[in-house]
């Protein structure tokens, strides 16, 4: 595939409408593609790679006095990007993007399953759990350095400290979503926040369990429950000590096995 | 709104291309609408009726020789339909349908979600639970009568019988969305069928619960554990008993608190 | 139905877990209930008022020394609200519940289909389009009054200034989805704004189109052909001209028909 | 990983509810789980391989005598599984986990995005473009062979035949999905099908096109105007013709660009 040689310019002859002037006066924050879905190649910031399927969104600032964007090259700048993703270094990225694009501003944002090897508590077979991941990252003309903001979705479970203190026996729990969001000066692995989120949980969750694991996980939730808000306040306290972000949203949405909707918790 | 009047037929002298002889000799199964999203008042087989947002599917057989069906006659019908649903008449929507088509087959569906109030177990408050509804009706021109097909998604508390054997306390359980779906020759109420579902599993759920509904739910499911095979087989059983349905499938997929993945049981 | 009577107190003589103290110190932004699906009666600011079915998401402020808050009285608050749901009057809305709930700050949201009845541009039928709506409002300790956040997403038909300028004969055209987000002083009918999106685009889309009707769009949005950052522009100026909102985000997301991804603008 | 060695019997001790006798006289179609997400390479009949993330459903048949089924065998059943599908080959996957479960009847289904490399019509750009792609099989104690079901979602352009021929320039266009579900004696080639679907279209759809291709597609849509009821006729014609296979069901699902519902037509 020739995917990577420099675009090759066909003089078309065709008008080039994108690049017409625009008298209205107004730049346009945002221009470009999304929902782009490509087979990804993603290097982690310990240098673990992993084949995915990513989402990629792309877009560029439009000055005032141009109309419009040419998105083929979006399309292309995210075919180049995907083979090659390096979670540490979307700066550099970004930068590629808005030079091929010629433009002083834009944004880059991609999404991905992430799996995560682990093993069962006590029969410690191995299995994989899939989270999602998401980096968005932007520059603005009046910025020095892009923005870049990272996020997770960890699967866990949480139990209800409020059912196991009023009932004989039992508790409901259920299984949580729960996403945290940050910008960090220094790289942060996708397995370290998953670590930290899990530990914050009534108990992580595993693709397979075995009846002794089942058994671990059963009793060690109800060993540890956890409302929506202690999750949250827990894992604050936890991130903010251990990762020191420069910006930190927490959030849990647990899908009540009593309920039909969810009972979230957030702290931004 | 003239929704309701008869179609006015303008003399527009455009030409039919729908109408088109068609030489492939291959007749079409279905050709129609979907996804069209209205407001709907739907009337249950007990004379309740109830304001939802429904959407619907509309499609009908093309003969051989015909190129095309017109879509905006199906659109219209949706729209005459959807201020008087009645589920125990689905019958004559199809065939009221059929006519104004001028088609000698075709098929009617429609989903929406549907309100049921129900009292919390012990502090009597009310909650409505919202669960999610189905009719599909066709009828092809080898056929006397219309076939129709009923379906339910029905949120209940599931608790795992093996978590709770083998664990000194507590047992994992979680939110399961069960589906019946069922042909009977005699229309069955949503709410009947809700029941049934509800009574299969290790507890119904509910929209409000107070502190003392909480232990009580919380301790009867802990009284009642249910594998997702359990519960398919008394459901299926009950079901069969009670309604004797000409045809029943019962299917539940419980969102395990302890995988991020679900567990599922069917019989049909 | 009891919903609207004031709580009932039942003295359970259970432990108030959430209502214990916390000693981490660490406020929550917002702890509540999410995807709580209610049938719902929304009148808009012309007092004109229509049945749908909503999703409500309620959630308060926990100060630092309190340990939850109480879900269920939050869901009874949606309950509530949901058949008299006043879109130029939320404030009072969250008042309400934040008053019932005991606390200083929180949120409210709700998102839900609304229908606006449209005639066909030559035959005159009429038929009703869907649009998805939002309206987000918050109050935080150090606000003197809510921020509300309304968002309409609204369907129209872009045709592609290049590819008609480019080509011999015709231009790729297809559905696109137009986000408006805004603060006002005024509060802002839904149909209004809808009426300000539609006359941005390349044309408007409809349910029921006659054949007539068929050939007015496709010539209509030949002869307005629009990128989409035209059409982000254009609406960008004619909403801040016309509704002097506070706040205005505007954007839309073209679901190509040449590619299998959006093509999306945006000015913030 | 020791994901692929047999497994390790552990003595827990504990009792194995899920294979206790069961009475109530009622063999359960399918038990499982479903919604498991994993990392897989996938190699098509032509022996070409590709990394994607794929969603696996395993279940099997459950014995009248016997209560449940062991969810975390067949979890691992997949994990074996996904890093070496051959989609000419899922009988012995099938068979293997069947064997595994020591069930006599059972199912296994896999869906994932599967990318194939096109060229530009002018330009010869690269780019890939995504297509949905699922495999179903099952196996009953009745059946001496399992039955097996391919699926293929792709996106293509449609453009309307009526749109044009009333129209005094342009006509409306749209992204359609078409979806091929066919059983063959033969395995078919995913990227074999697709081509045929795309033979059917109005005109493929690309990743990557440049202004003159951009000309190149929207003049070869114009030139090529089909109805839904058109393009499954053509398609299934000319997948019986060429494949043979021995169940065939072809659909289209128009996501209309001057309404806000899909036009669709099937041949089943």
């Amino acid at each position: 595939m020739d995917l990577l040689k420099p675009t090759h310019t066909i003089n078309s002859g065709l008008p080039d409408t994108q690049s017409a002037f625009d008298c209205r006066g107004l730049s346009i924050t945002r221009a470009g593609v999304r929902g782009l879905r490509l087979p990804c190649t993603i290097t982690d910031v310990d240098a673990v790679s992993q084949h995915s399927v990513g989402v990629f969104d792309l877009g560029v600032r439009v000055p005032a006095a141009q109309r419009g964007t040419h998105m083929s090259r979006l399309v292309q700048c995210a075919h180049e990007l995907a083979p090659q993703v390096r979670t540490a270094d979307l700066e550099s990225s970004l930068r590629a993007i808005l030079e091929r694009l010629d433009a002083r501003g834009g944004a880059l944002a991609l999404r991905f399953p992430w799996f995560v090897e682990k093993e069962a508590p006590v029969s410690r077979r191995s299995s994989l759990l899939d989270i999602d991941v998401s980096y968005d990252i932007h520059l603005d003309p009046w910025e020095r350095r892009p923005s870049l903001q990272m996020s997770v979705q960890v699967p866990v479970t949480t139990l209800c400290p409020c059912s196991k203190a009023i009932s004989r026996y039992g508790a409901h729990n259920q299984r949580s979503i729960v996403s945290v969001t940050l910008q960090s000066r220094r790289p942060i692995g996708i397995g370290e926040l998953m670590s930290l989120v899990e530990h914050a949980a009534s108990c992580p969750v595993y693709a397979v369990l075995k009846r002794e694991d089942e058994r671990h996980v059963t009793e060690a939730a109800y060993e540890n429950p956890k409302f929506s808000e202690d999750l949250v306040r827990d894992l604050h306290a936890e991130i903010s000590t251990k990762l020191q972000p420069a910006m930190l949203r927490v959030e849990t949405e647990n899908h009540e096995s009593i309920h039909n909707h969810a009972a979230y918790a957030l702290i931004t």
